[in-house]
């Protein structure tokens, strides 16, 4: 059985240091997870590493833990972003969950012309993005930001960051010839169900900092080209390598 | 709106022949997608490749199409199996379905060590295979096993099939470096929650037509590192290439 493994919001984590605990996870681990006084858990707060943690105490409101030793150094993931078009709700927590294990530094909610008016909420989205950290042993937690139109955060985009999106009309170039050349900082753009619009696609091929991306024949779904192209990319330029 | 894509059992599909469409999909067409006579409809069997047809009749029971033209000819997927071990439910369909859409040729539900015990049931996972097909746009249909235990499944194993296994220990060389000379026909075998165990690992590590492949430090759910290997697959060795 793994150890519980937390991420907790507190400013600074360092051996000897007694930590409060929030309501919400203390609630999590006395009622849910049965934890006692004596029972350590690893805590991490995104950006001092990972921690073995003592409880000093714990009912279901409160838990103090005694930091005992550091288990992992902090690490960020490789500077790579995710720009994805908002799904249903479903297959967009998977977007998270999935993009949150492969390595994501930073997760866009990015409206495209076909894209699901759903309302976004990045404090939800955020949620799941660190439960798959506490899941997967990051130390980082990726930022999620606001949802933005594509016009919107193309206006100010970076140029030194290359964006490649997926294109599914067939005209990108193979993705594992497109990655030879990848290195972050960079960010992957994948369109909603149904794709981009042809007025979209001509925007992006016009901009210089843009790259055409192509993974076959086969219609992949919003959330399956996301992952595949991530974990591609993770393979050939990220820390998979 | 693209065009309804539906696979039909029929021995053979060739232009001019009148088809029958089974009481199921007749109710799909009929009472979900309220079709009606003379619209058109794409059918694929599987071997024969993809063809335009003209509903004929229609009504909640039965339906017969009239085959007007090929669209697309028939292409198998590269020879790639996923042997995977079978997760909780949902996690399970997903691999189904996003194994079908990244182009596996053959899915073997893999019994191993700490492989939830629940009931394989073949015939559902075919149902969704054949789903995912007709949305993904393939002119065939995944080959879907019986659930086989590991070492009954090596028992017979043709050696002329590599196998790589995904090994979370650390101790697999970097996916990118071992699909360099992966060339079909060759396998994936993904472990359950919690891996493989000491013993199954020794086991598959000693084979000579394995190889252990690694895919970072985070830890990849089952089913994230199942559809990452296959897309790393595809874009080295397969038809994305």
């Amino acid at each position: 059985m793994a150890k519980i493994r937390i991420f907790i919001e507190t400013s600074e984590i360092s051996i000897g240091k007694v930590v409060n605990i929030s309501e919400k996870q203390s609630h999590y681990l006395f009622n849910v997870m049965k934890q006692k006084p004596g029972n350590s858990i690893l805590c991490f707060n995104g950006k001092d590493g990972e921690f073995d943690c003592h409880i000093e105490n714990i009912n279901k409101k409160s838990c103090q833990v005694k930091v005992l030793s550091k288990t992992k150094e902090f690490e960020s993931v490789p500077d790579l972003w995710l720009l994805f078009a908002p799904l249903k709700k479903d297959n967009t927590d998977f977007v998270i969950e999935k993009a949150t294990e492969l390595g994501i530094k930073k997760i866009i909610p990015t409206i495209t012309q076909r894209a699901i008016s759903e309302k976004v909420r990045a404090d939800r989205f955020l949620a799941q993005a660190i439960e798959a950290s506490e899941q997967c042993r990051r130390v980082d937690i990726p930022e999620i930001s606001d949802a933005v139109t594509l016009e919107n955060l193309l206006k100010t985009w970076d140029k030194n960051r290359k964006l490649y999106f997926l294109d599914e009309t067939g005209n990108g170039r193979k993705i594992h010839q497109v990655f030879q050349n990848a290195a972050a900082p960079c960010a992957i753009l994948v369109g909603p169900e149904g794709g981009f619009d042809e007025k979209e696609l001509e925007f992006l091929r016009k901009l210089d900092y843009t790259e055409a991306v192509g993974m076959g024949k086969r219609i992949l779904r919003a959330e399956t080209a996301a992952v595949s192209a991530v974990a591609c990319w993770q393979s050939i330029c990220g820390d998979w390598n």
